[in-house]
């Protein structure tokens, strides 16, 4: 595949992108330092700050969630890389000026892992009020090695809302961390992306093939087959996460589905209509969804399934205000 | 191409694909008789509703744009095809019962606008208040033949606003034609999709090239070219663009990135970062500005840039609340 991309400098890429992207958002967002993305109204005293950090190329993801109700820094990588130690200490110093607290949320990939451990070591040592809570939701691994995917959303959207609420760093801890246990995700991939970088495809992917599982990135998944229709593809999905998630009937569940990049909203109506429809035959109760692109990869194809069992504070915390540049809630 | 796209029967895909969307935005929309999206939550008697027609394939739009400050009905024909006239009939009579006015806002296709000619003929003959504002901004062909691209969103936005305000059926048509007649909008493609139902390319482009122009189904183009980057490709496009609009100095614009399907984020913010930069050299204000998929082609690569001439007025009414599925404002 010939990358058809419309870039400048690829060693520009990720300035140039934020740079675009605070222009084009100058309501909710600035540039601090380099490469991290700042709410462009600071949350007022006193209230907790939420700061994520993460690769570039998934955008909206991560740094479109920041805004009132959802994230206060975003700590931008470069292309599908962790961003180095010292800037998420850097988000973090300014994150706690003025005797503030933070609460850093982490998707579960080794670099930013170890960029957030090398961070937190540092401002702890400085004395700093910050506690982390790291997603790691996608149910094709097992159980202490499972990446973060989309479901960091729903966690930004409640301790969120939470923090801008006034609650304590403890209680936005306390939501974040139930928010992570009781999520599950799964994704599909069908066509690869080019790396914007290299030019070079991501992964290697049959014609008329599939895979379950794969990671954000192309990590291999639980097993490729043929290409199925939106009805097989979700019940085959959905069915592995309600019994990840040991869901029973009479229980709430919120529903994302994050498009890759190159799949269609078209598709991705058909998959959630069959996902209802099977949450309804089990009486499983579908108390919130939201569909679109929050984390992608390229133009690569693609969805992944997100289920979290909701209890009545989740839900009220789901439902807040929220403005942002890609997650708005009126 | 191999079509990979997740859909099961194509000949139910467009009810399929409507169910989904409304069961995914409950609080936001529901069903109307076959294939017409209304608000889940009618607006409140004796405003002025808002209807709009136009082939499915091309989601988020037009559906889902109905919502509290935009559209009240949304008729959605089969994939890249304009609905009946007798749906858009059965629209704007739900939409006038109980002597109520209703704005219909067509995009200029022929298909479209046939329907929506005959439409008004019937209703009017009924004795119906219902006005009919065209949409045509598409530069790449001459005044009086152009089509209507994504410019139509900041019409839903801008007459949306008025309605839910209380504006008069014609004040609403002012405003919506005011928005119509001082918007632009051009094209770029650079890769095709796959037509979901034939399985067919849309239209043939050589490796390598970009075609400037090119209308939302693959109408061809003013001219194609080796592939240049983001930068280029912005400077040429907003060129032309300001041209045709006549724009001068110190006038302000709202510029809208809309992404076709498969062109990342990534790339919309590089190349609205060009624009902004051609504006500001030109001493141009960039009063508001949106980027995302609003409009797509499946998963086709390119994008339309959109940039209207704003008053205080026409701004005004773009920041009032707006509560769909895929544009909020708070």
């Amino acid at each position: 595949m010939h990358m058809k991309k419309f870039i400048n400098d690829p060693r520009q890429l990720v300035p140039e992108l934020l740079e675009g992207f605070t222009l084009a958002f100058p309501r909710h967002v600035e540039l601090s330092g380099s490469n991290t993305i700042v709410r462009a109204t600071p949350k007022p005293a006193g209230k907790v700050r939420l700061v994520t950090l993460g690769g570039s190329g998934h955008e909206p993801g991560l740094s479109g969630f920041v805004g009132r109700g959802m994230l206060d820094y975003s700590v931008a990588g470069e292309i599908f890389a962790a961003p180095g130690a010292a800037k998420c200490i850097d988000a973090l110093r300014e994150a706690c000026a003025g005797a503030e607290s933070a609460l850093l949320i982490v998707l579960n990939h080794s670099g930013d892992v170890l960029a957030a451990n090398i961070a937190m070591q540092a401002v702890e040592r400085e004395g700093l009020n910050v506690r982390i809570v790291l997603t790691e939701e996608d149910i094709s691994s097992p159980v202490g090695d499972r990446r973060g995917l989309v479901g960091c959303v729903g966690v930004y959207k409640v301790a969120g809302a939470a923090a801008e609420k006034g609650a304590s760093l403890e209680q936005c801890v306390e939501l974040a961390q139930r928010m992570a246990d009781n999520m599950r995700t799964l994704a599909v991939a069908v066509r690869t992306a080019t790396h914007p970088v290299t030019g070079q495809p991501i992964f290697e992917l049959g014609d008329g093939e599939m895979e379950i599982g794969m990671g954000q990135h192309g990590e291999a998944g639980t097993g490729r087959m043929q290409l199925k229709s939106a009805n097989q593809t979700a019940e085959i999905m959905i069915e592995q996460l309600l019994a990840d998630l040991k869901v029973n009937a009479g229980e709430e569940l919120l529903v994302m589905l994050n498009g890759a990049g190159a799949t269609t909203l078209m598709e991705l109506y058909l998959v959630f209509r069959r996902v209802a429809q099977v949450l309804e035959g089990r009486r499983i109760k579908l108390a919130r969804s939201a569909i679109g692109e929050f984390i992608t990869t390229q133009e690569q194809a693609g969805f992944q399934i997100m289920i979290a069992r909701m209890d009545s504070q989740l839900i009220e915390l789901w439902d807040a205000p929220a403005d942002t540049p890609f997650f708005r809630m009126l």
